[in-house]
């Protein structure tokens, strides 16, 4: 089935120990959208300025995604967001943040996006989140992302969000600060108490966990020995994700578990390059080869 | 096979956020020959005070633990440990160590225990392994911890007891300081070049992983909701462990995959309650049955 995506498209700076790269294709949908294509068919919506290179739009193009709900904005520049890796890469510390074509934009379904069966919200405004959830036809399947500044800023307008959500995709600080309870067992307890039928909480390199009304699910990250840059891991993950969800019309126990394992092992392949480097080399096999290898790596 | 284990046997004082205990039966070798023994025959090593009750040592002789290893020294006291955990309980802060009748005890093995095949010497200066190695006859399966005390006050003395013993379980952040390497993947290679045919690096609530010559593997930790005290976990994992390669007879790939889980399940046990109280509530049959559990819990 298809999957909808409403999150960023941008240009991105990134610092790590190695190397560094400036004005580089990022951005939380179009992480996400590449990964999911390489399961089902992907409409994006997002907003980019005048100053986008057109051949970044045909290169999603060009792995099946529908970027017709991309609006281009003339007079404004893309969002441009400059972060920075230290050590072990765990974590990333912005350094800048321009939100430019983002300020005032309000995203706006085509019309025949509206009924699109799998939707994810990536992180974004709880309020933006909500208008996409108001332009949706019942029915859909919707899973959001968030972060600390809208649990910080916006804590009611995120509850809401919540309220109406079928699954939320959550970084691990996130969900303890989220519903204040001190280990992610007790904070995924929290979380289902507030609307989602399921939450996946990613903790990096120590892998995900899954807890929804059937049951709980646990399973490492993808051994990577090479990471160049864990820029869009979170968003790669999600959309691995919920594009194995999409690709199987389902969103069962089982169905989740092995979604969560494609999300790891696209995510895995992403962070061993810059932007979307490491995806433009790889195909679906490359994914489904790694999945056995991550089905040995857990097997005992 | 029978398991040795020479650590430590100690009071301890524990401060958790709901509750603390005073004096109560700890130490590395009581938590890890406990632990084992619900797999196999342990002889534990190790010296205590005068002021040590011999209830403990029946508690522990009860449970098929051979504890005439144990050495009462007239005119000292036993090892005191104090500590306290803070929010979650992920790490121990040290108030206070007595090291008492430890700070001149030198293990000495009586004759029988010079042939168990399998041996685990517990975390301990790095020179005092040395000397339970030179004790043992050859071919045993010699494995060992250690922490960061002795990473940094005596390296080369560390460096020779990894170049004897056949493998390691270690906490991840030691690992990293052992080797100087940004994450356990580099960590587990690097150790792997030190000496020992395999390490498993402990990492606390996010599970272990495991690197031989033949793979590498990981699972994540039960989920245990209610943490009461976590002073032990890693000696119950390592006792776990190493008790199911004993009952093996085994230490391949398939047979360390399996023991980790069984680590992991005993662990888990142990954390549920201060000092040995939720071991003396259970039989191997409940281990058996959480085992199972937990290979639902990671399996798709």
């Amino acid at each position: 089935m298809d999957l909808l995506v409403v999150g960023t498209v941008a240009f991105d700076d990134v610092e790590t120990p190695l190397e560094s790269v400036k004005d580089v294709l990022g951005g939380s949908a179009t992480y996400f959208s590449y990964a999911a294509s390489f399961f089902t068919t992907v409409h994006l919506v997002g907003a980019v300025g005048d100053d986008f290179p057109q051949e970044h739009l045909e290169l999603l193009g060009a792995q099946g995604i529908d970027f017709s709900g991309v609006k281009r904005i003339a007079g404004k520049k893309t969002f441009h967001w400059s972060g920075k890796y230290m050590g072990a890469m765990n974590a990333a510390e912005t350094l800048d943040t321009q939100l430019n074509v983002l300020a005032d934009y309000r995203p706006e379904l085509p019309e025949s996006y509206k009924t699109t069966p799998y939707v994810f919200l990536a992180n974004g405004e709880p309020v933006l989140q909500l208008s996409v959830l108001d332009q949706l036809k019942e029915n859909a399947l919707v899973v959001c992302d968030t972060m600390n500044l809208w649990i910080d800023t916006a804590p009611d307008r995120l509850r809401e969000v919540l309220q109406r959500v079928n699954g939320l995709v959550i970084n691990e600080d996130e969900a303890i600060m989220l519903t204040g309870r001190p280990n992610i067992l007790e904070a995924a307890d929290a979380i289902l108490g507030m609307g989602p039928g399921f939450v996946i909480i990613k903790r990096g390199e120590y892998g995900s966990y899954l807890r929804c009304s059937e049951g709980q699910f646990a399973i490492p990250a993808y051994p990577v020995t090479s990471v160049k840059d864990p820029t869009g891991a979170g968003d790669s993950f999600a959309g691995g994700v919920m594009g194995s969800l999409a690709a199987a019309g389902a969103t069962d126990f089982a169905s989740l578990k092995k979604a969560m394992a494609y999300g790891t092992v696209t995510a895995s392949f992403n962070v061993e390059e810059f932007s979307l480097g490491r995806f433009q080399q790889i195909a679906r096999s490359d994914l489904d080869r790694r999945y056995q290898e991550f089905v040995e790596y857990v097997s005992f």
